[in-house]
C-alpha cells in the first residue's frame, strides 16, 4: 500500500511500524503470528494440487456451492465429533479463513451490541468488534457475545481449565448470549492433546470457528464455522451475498491432502518444533529481559510479556527496528487502554539461530528505551 | 446443504430448484454463469503452481498484506490504465472475486440507503444490496449508489453506449452518488474489443469491480476492487477486519500465470467458443421457442429470453427440470417484480452437441406449462 515516497494514508501508527519492518532487510521479526514456512508441506501439497486439478469436472477451478466441499465439510465435521460436538456436515461452512468465520458469526449473531472479551485477545477480531460499533466488555460481564479462544489462546498460549469453560457457557446462558470460540490453535498443544470444544457442550449457544491457518498454512484462507443449527441458513446467505464461496482451487487441494496420512505427521513435526523455538525465547527472554514477566505458555505461537513499568508498546517497537527487530505491541491485544508495557513476541517463524541474537537486540532497544 | 431427507431450511424455492437440478444425473443445465471447463488451461495453471509454491519463502502458502500481492496489483492497474483510467497498484485491492468487490464497495460508500440499477441485473448484487436494506430504484433515478455493468451487462450481454455511459455519470453526479462498476464480464466482447471503464471518466465517483472468474476460471476466487483514491484505506481497513486477505495460493499462481503470454491466446480462444455457443442457442431457440424474443448478446456467457405471457419462470423451472434440463428464471435478475415470463439461458459451460437437444427439452417443459 506504499505510495512511492509517501506513508499510506490512514494506517494507524503500529501498522505502519509493521510495514516499514516488514521492509527491513536483515531484521529479525517476532511479529505476526505467521507459521514456519520450512514446516509447509510443499512436495505433498504439490502433488494434491496435481491430483485436485486434473480431477474430472475441474471442481478446483470452478464455482461451488456457498457451504463449500462437500468432502472437506465431511472431514470437519468428523474431527469435532471425534472431540465429543455433534456436527453434521450440512451445518459446516468452508469460509475464507478464521477471520471470516469470525465476521459471519458477528453478523449472524441474533445481537451483537456487546462483545465480552479476555483482557488481552486476537488484535484482528478487537478490531472487527469495534469498527462493527460493539462495546468490549471484559469476560466476566454479562454480552450479547462472548468471544474467546478456550483452546490455545492468543497472545498468551493459555487452555481454559473445565472450570473456566463451565464458567463461561454459564455466563453466556445467563445473558441469553452466544460464544464465539475461536479454535484457530487447536492442534498447536505442545501436549499434543486435543481439547472439548464449547460447541459440545452447548451446540445451540456457540458459533465455531476453525482453521488451517496454523497447523498447515495460512496462503490457502480455508477456514470453517459451525453456527448454532438454527442460524445456519441465516450465516450461509450472508457468506453467499457477501463473497460466493471460500476459494475451490484451495478446498479441493485440501480434500486430496487430507486422504494421506500427512496432516498427522506434520502436526507432531511442528508441535515439536514449535516447543523448541518456545523454549529458545523463554530462556533468552529470562536472560536478557528480567524486568519482564513471561507466562510460560502450553500452545500457540507466541510469549506474552509484561513490565509494571509505564511505557508504550509503540515507543519500544519503533527503537526494535532501529536495533533491527520487531514484534507485535501489547496495545493491540487489549481490551482497554493499560499504561503497562506489554509485547508479544511470535516465535513460530523465526529461525532458531535467529532468536536468541533478536532478544539481544530487543534487549538493547529497551534499554535505550530509558 | 441437504440435511438427508430434508430440505434445507431456508433456502429460497428457486435455490432448492437449483440445487434439485445440480443433483440430476443427464440434466443439460443452462443455469449458473459457469464459464466452459473444457477452457481451463489446466496444464499452464499446473506449471504456474509449481513455479509458485516452490518460490523462495513460500508467499503462495504464508499470509500476505490485506491489499494483496504487489504483482498482481501492478498488472491490474496496467490493464486498467491501458484503457484510459489513472490507476496506481496502491489503489488496488485483491479481493474474493467480484462479489466481493461490490459488498466491499457497498460497504465503503458514504451511502448506501438507495442503489439504481437495471430493470434486470446481476442477482446476488441485487440480493447483498437488498439484504442490506437498501431500496432497490430504477436506474434513471437519483441515487446513492448506482449499480452498472456498462463493458457487457448480465444478464442481456449488451455493452452500454457511449451516451449512456455519460448520461449514468452525469446522473450519479447530480445526485452526488457513487458509481459500483461490475466490470467482471470485460473480455468477453465477441468482438475481442475492451471498453473504457466508467473509472477512466470519473476516478473519485467509481468504485471498479474486476475479477478473473470470467475470463480464467471462477475457482481461484480472485477479483478486484479501485475504489476513489480517497476511500481505499477505509476499504482496505474493512477488507482486513473481514477475512484479512485474498488467499495467497490463488494470488502467486496468478503471478507466475500471468509472466507468461497464455492469457491473451486463452481469451482469443474462449470468445471464438463463446460466440459459437450463443448463434448455437439463438438458432435453437428461435426454431423451438419462437414465442419467446431474444435480444442477441455482443459478449457475455447468457442470452436473455422474454415472453409477453404472464406466467412464471420459477413454474417453468420445475417443468423443465422434469424435462431434464435447467436455467435460471427471469425472476431472480429483476429489480421489481413482473408477471411476465423472462429466463436467462447460460450456453458457456454447455456441450455444443447439447445444446439443441437441451433448449428441446425447453420448448417441451413450455407446452406443458400450457
Amino acid at each position: 500500500m506504499h505510495e512511492q515516497g509517501s506513508a499510506p494514508r490512514g494506517l494507524d501508527p503500529i501498522d505502519e511500524l509493521a510495514r516499514r519492518a516488514a521492509d527491513e532487510v536483515g531484521l529479525i521479526s517476532f511479529a505476526g503470528g505467521l507459521p514456519d514456512p520450512k514446516l509447509f508441506p510443499r512436495r505433498q501439497l504439490s502433488d494434491a494440487f496435481l491430483e485436485a486439478i486434473h480431477a474430472p469436472g475441474a471442481a478446483a477451478l470452478q464455482y461451488g456451492w456457498p457451504e463449500g466441499s462437500l468432502e472437506l465439510r465431511t472431514w470437519i465435521a468428523q474431527r469435532l465429533r471425534d472431540r465429543g460436538a455433534r456436527v453434521e456436515p450440512s451445518e459446516v461452512i468452508v469460509t475464507s479463513g478464521a477471520q471470516q468465520a469470525i465476521a459471519l458469526a458477528l453478523a449472524t449473531a441474533p445481537r451483537r451490541d456487546t462483545v465480552a472479551v479476555d483482557e488481552e485477545s486476537y488484535p484482528a477480531a478487537l478490531e472487527l468488534f469495534r469498527t462493527a460499533g460493539a462495546t468490549l466488555m471484559p469476560a466476566s460481564a454479562p454480552a450479547a457475545l462472548y468471544y474467546s479462544l478456550p483452546s490455545i489462546s492468543n497472545p498468551r498460549g493459555l487452555r481454559m481449565s473445565d472450570g473456566e469453560r463451565a464458567a463461561l457457557l454459564s455466563r453466556a446462558r445467563s445473558a441469553r448470549g452466544y460464544v464465539i470460540e475461536d479454535d484457530a490453535y487447536e492442534g498447536t498443544a505442545f501436549s499434543g492433546k486435543s481439547s472439548r470444544p464449547l460447541l459440545a457442550d452447548a451446540r445451540e449457544r456457540v458459533f465455531h470457528v476453525g482453521t488451517f491457518s496454523k497447523t498447515l498454512c495460512p496462503g490457502l484462507r480455508v477456514g470453517w464455522l459451525v453456527p448454532p443449527s438454527r442460524l445456519v441458513q441465516r450465516a450461509l446467505r450472508r457468506k453467499q451475498t457477501h463473497d460466493l464461496q471460500a476459494n475451490s482451487l484451495a478446498q479441493e487441494l485440501l480434500v486430496a491432502y487430507l486422504k494421506t496420512d500427512d496432516f498427522e505427521r506434520l502436526q507432531a513435526r511442528s508441535r515439536a518444533r514449535y516447543a523448541r523455538k518456545q523454549r529458545l525465547v523463554a530462556a533468552a527472554a529470562r536472560k536478557h529481559l528480567p524486568e519482564l514477566s513471561i507466562e510460560s505458555p502450553v500452545g500457540g505461537f507466541s510469549l506474552w510479556l509484561e513490565s509494571k513499568r509505564h511505557a508504550s508498546g509503540e515507543a519500544l517497537l519503533e527503537a526494535a527496528i532501529a536495533e533491527g527487530t520487531s514484534f507485535d505491541p501489547g496495545e493491540s491485544f487489549r481490551r482497554a487502554p493499560s499504561p503497562r508495557l506489554a509485547l508479544r513476541l511470535c516465535y513460530s517463524a523465526v529461525p532458531e539461530a535467529d532468536i536468541e541474537p533478536g532478544i539481544e537486540r530487543l534487549s538493547r532497544a529497551f534499554r535505550r528505551l530509558g
